[in-house]
């Protein structure tokens, strides 16, 4: 089947004072041996700038070993940014856009800037994208289990509960119908916020809620460990939820209502965790997944049969290709496709553990799980690069796949701009 | 029965540069006239100031021929607020706050405003109300139409959608679950907002929706009119909606969902709209009705079968009288009740006009309006003030009614946070 | 606060080759010890005749010792049913009529059957009530747990599942729709229910949804007891739900979604119960509660913060009391109310116990429930009849209550329909 | 692109006295102009036996000129019935059978028969489909419906409301999620039944919901027409909805809530209609749509902006072909599928009227429907059949297309099931 495609990663992110452990080589390298072939990264800017952040960025992934997009932050809003989006859709195929709802204070921006983006990014062609949880709420969230005593990793999530994740998704889902663009949520984490991108679609909204491998296969639960190294690598944002949350995800994803399932990995070893050791909100946020993914989603979908062989490379693989314009490119075996090809077994047997695994990070949220299912191969760019457990990659190989703008979801939408136009009846003349 | 209470007026405001048309003593002989005898009134702060506020409008009321209450707004946050707010609702008799969501730049607050204002109202026993609409929204939307040229009143409703006031009736309710405050939504006028009241009341949260006579009755085709005079008249925010809105607004009040009808009375002649002429941005936003709405409710509501002549008593007057913390004082006939009464003929007719009606502006939107039913007669504390067409009121003889704090939407809410916090698993003991 | 009115109970039934063990005196006894003053029982047809069903129900309740009313339910359709129904409207008393959707090849009616059932109620301004399980679907239920080896009480809730009364709810919901007439839901015990009386009555539709107190209190875990003895005492249908269920259905009974509490009071002991030891299907079903239902709501909605004391009366009493018309005789204390009254005190200590119980079964579902609030005094017709512990009853001296058609639910559906005649475009004249 | 397959024809159809006047080669020259290459048409039973009605199609379809399967309608229920399901799913290639919860007294059957049928077609891996109405609402509409003197076609739409249509889908879902089987559900014409599937996909449920092109388009305006000739043509059941429904629908299938269109081609000519001229139900149900479907989709859908080309692909071909399980075969141009292929120039214009359709009705329900697009050539198992205008088919060419069970929708279902019996806890060892 094709090799998986990642649209969710964070490698050599600098967040929260610390630089996610895993650089373009090493995480696609743990890529490569989890029969991901691609991946997309977030790029951000540096101090607001665009451009600045591309090209750091463009710095970071040289050591690439693996076939790799872009999409782009922003994290302020003024003519400049708007400049940059424009340089970057139209020379640099990034085609995609992503504003945090929350990081009030760092990343986060106001409703104004959302909308600004959210028609900039029309215009172009772009796929907005959101983080959505509402920054103020969560601030407040903080503050209340700082008050309450509770410093330690559970405090995290209980401090931006689901409602906060619903609000944001609501809102974002909302001014994007104002404004009559698709939108891409990222890491749906909740029933509160499936139900919101379920209502939306239902309507016939172009919105794509994107779950992420943890969110799909775990439970909260583990954030209450009385050992601090284990809990606090759970943590991420928005918070691996309650059990009763993944089972909706994944009753959501087998039917459609969502769509392709990322891992947001953005790894952080047990020292730079420990920094958060007295105070949750010091515990760099994030969790590994891009190795384990495409055997996470297997067991847990196909293995349940909750979906068919054929879902599955849908929802690993040819959905995100389509959503980002460059199906059938990647996404598929087919006459001009790239030769990303993985081959999974599906009566042998894997089981996951941080001492076998190929990113840096020292601990695994998923030691050991085990599974009917293992991909046994991996081709990256027609090379055989992991077969029988062995890792054979190369420094610098990995390509920078240019993605267009104006994919799928943007079919059809000036027609309905334009009925929208007539919809509003001409100017009644009105005697002076 | 029961005379009404009207929870939402606005005498002699100040907004948008002019001065709503009715003072205490002409809107409230409206009212008597109408059958209503005792109305609640949104303080606005003077430049912020809470307390001033409270002074400025003790001083408009004086005029006052009919009981009366007091709402106060909240536009921004600070110390000095707060403390007020205490004042207010432990020295004054103001039980209810209320937080705009819209009008940028004047009366609009931030999202970590309104947490901290729910969080204050919460402590003081204080009910919280949203005007909601999203305010970048609306700024965004009226741009949009002037761009295209759209400039007359027709362009109100087209640049405030119902998506916009769904989104922040969204948000509003979401943070008010993360506060855990009881809500009270004010002129719910689309669907969008209702489902979403609804949704939270279906699992148990405490909401109020309020809609009020116009939405209730009315759609948006007079918006469209090409005498500007006849458009402008039904200029108010959020916009009266489209067909079919009061339909299900009118369904969700006649099983409960939704609970009290108001007005937002808040007229303005029409010199005061013409200011607007051109730029439907400047037509003050308001539209009358305390007259009128007992009437409308009876023709809607009882004439058309859907609620009962004991839910009408419930809607007009009961419901608000509880929600406010005046019951049984007011909004019932029982031994120590204020002898505020009306005698209701359901056989009598009756036709709106502004030729006739009581209001000083001078137009009605509800012009020509003919029903079954008619308030022949008016009894306020005990003296009749209306009978056989004639209205007979003394200025100066309305009271100020207090309104304690805690109303029965706050019951067990002390015991609902003390296990919210039990939930909260204690901390972790975790080695150093 | 005014006593109890439990709106579902059965006395003396003969059901599955039993009869429920408490008799009207023993379980009026009990009722009055728990401080409910009122119940209405639910009379059943004698080989489908009505007439002779009432007659027989006039005979059981001869020893009444408190105020009771009659349902009466129909279980076939013919004219004499339809005659009946009149009779029984018109000179009985009677002004509800239940239609079982379950128990195939006993009580159970079909969908014509349900839609004739339902026109003579509307025509009557009789009430309709519906046990709403898909009883097909039951039976398939069971024959599938029986080819499993599932004998046991656990079988009871496998073999129908929330998903059953769903369907039958959601069926009942739009055939009253279809025919327009209010309709009363009894036992709604799962969230399926739930969300069809909720989705109906936010689209305006009169529908009344009566949680019960196991359902409102329990999960369905004891179901699985290796006792039988315990396990088999909780089987009732619908069955007791799975965890979450409960939560749901307070919820909704605290914003009014539902609207106030019953119990189905039906109980069989240990060795009525027994008769199903091996097989659940002969389980008598039925749980007992009459004389627990004022203490758990307390304990369960008010302890709880989750309604308020104001919200305790109007579901344990007022709601009922409106809805089947004898308000405000009943359900208040008023100039003219029965004095039918009862003194809780909030800080007294309950225990549940079939030890101290006054029902005549021999265990009790809610066996070892301790919590703060007692209902020390309960006063029938005047009469100190409860009060520290000592139950003084006189046999004989409870009273049957006329309940009158037409109540509040069916006000103004005249008009509803004259509307809909109306709405029917004119037959169109075409040409021959 | 790949021809378009329509799922859901009745050629040669005997119905209410009459047979539906497109026979397999007329019906199917008509689809071949009309861009569709492929049919799957209802085969009924004769008195109730599968093989015998599977044998009458297969004659009728010897006439054909194009591919074509069929489903197979199930109306009762005993051995024979399941025999004969198993013998045309293993040997004679059908993998679908229909059940009419409508027409009582003819082709309706009960829950019990319903259930039966659903294990059945679970058993054998052949995917149920539901007709979703009530049955015995249906005939109440039209007894009430003739009572008021409505005997014109008007009276078809009034005497079953959307409300019915909803009932009997909620009831076919849950039936079907209570059995664990795939469901597809025909015609679905109003949003009542449409929010039905929506619910049942977001929880993860397997419920397809098919469109026609006929409620994607139409609304029931025209069956008010005082010429009954022009109205009798509309009539269809379920009936085609007020405005409104068709919108909810084109919503619905462009963000995949639905997945594909039909036609539910049953054409009468305008004696036949003429037979209800004085009674409503006798008119033959039925309407065009074979032909125009494939330019109807593009309008209403692509031409609105609602959908890509992409999308229009999947709606009128590759959906279809993959749920009958017979991708790639038929709904794609790949290596091996068949050579069945049209072109379409979207530039060209096409207007549909019965002066030059290809059926052999005599009315067009889209008469004078003008629109941008055309399809200018068809390909049928590697044959130009259409071009430039003219039809170039040969009696007898057409091949019958046999559908192997177990299509997608059953993957994993056994893993389902299997986890289903698991969570049956273990029957209770209980002490004798």
């Amino acid at each position: 089947m094709p090799g998986g495609i990642d649209p969710h990663t964070h490698m050599e992110m600098p967040f929260m004072g610390q630089e996610s452990i895993d650089d373009f080589f090493s995480g696609q390298g743990a890529a490569l041996a989890g029969g991901t072939t691609m991946h997309i990264d977030f790029a951000l800017p540096v101090d607001g700038d665009l451009a600045a952040g591309y090209q750091a960025w463009e710095k970071k992934a040289e050591k690439s070993c693996m076939d790799y997009g872009f999409h782009m932050a922003v994290t302020k809003w003024n003519d400049d940014v708007a400049k940059d989006m424009e340089w970057l859709v139209k020379e640099k195929g990034i085609n995609s856009f992503k504003f945090f709802m929350a990081y009030k204070g760092a990343l986060m921006v106001t409703d104004e800037e959302l909308i600004q983006g959210f028609k900039k990014c029309k215009e172009l062609g772009a796929l907005p994208q959101v983080h959505a949880e509402n920054g103020d709420g969560v601030v407040e969230g903080q503050t209340r289990m700082i008050e309450l005593g509770i410093t330690g990793p559970e405090g995290h999530p209980l401090s931006r509960p689901p409602v906060l994740e619903g609000e944001a998704t609501a809102r974002a889902i909302r001014l994007a119908k104002f404004v009559n663009t698709p939108l891409y949520v990222v890491h749906v984490m909740s029933i509160d916020a499936l139900d919101e991108v379920s209502r939306a679609r239902h309507s016939g909204q172009r919105v794509i809620g994107e779950p992420v491998a943890s969110g799909l296969a775990l439970d909260d639960s583990k954030l209450w460990d009385p050992d601090f190294k284990i809990a606090a690598q759970y943590v991420m944002s928005p918070p691996i939820r309650a059990a009763g949350h993944s089972q909706a995800l994944q009753a959501a994803l087998s039917s459609g209502v969502l769509q392709l399932v990322a891992t947001d990995h953005c790894p952080f070893n047990s020292t730079q965790k420990a920094l958060g050791k007295y105070d949750f909100r010091k515990i760099p946020n994030g969790v590994n997944g891009v190795e384990e993914r495409m055997h996470i989603v297997w067991d847990t979908m196909v293995n349940s049969g909750k979906i068919s062989v054929m879902d599955y490379v849908r929802v690993t693989s040819t959905a995100c290709a389509k959503i980002f314009n460059i199906y059938p490119r990647k996404g598929a075996i087919l006459p001009g496709s790239d030769a990303d090809i993985i081959i999974l077994n599906p009566n042998a047997t894997t089981t996951i553990s941080s001492k076998t695994h190929h990113s840096r990070i020292d601990t695994n949220i998923y030691e050991g799980w085990s599974m009917k299912g293992n991909i046994e191969t991996t081709i990256s760019q027609g090379n055989v690069v992991w077969e029988k457990g062995n890792l054979n990659v190369q420094r610098g190989k990995g390509r920078y796949i240019a993605m267009k703008p104006f994919g799928y979801l943007f079919d059809g939408l000036d027609k309905v701009d334009a009925a929208y136009l007539t919809s509003l009846k001409a100017p009644v003349h009105r005697a002076s």
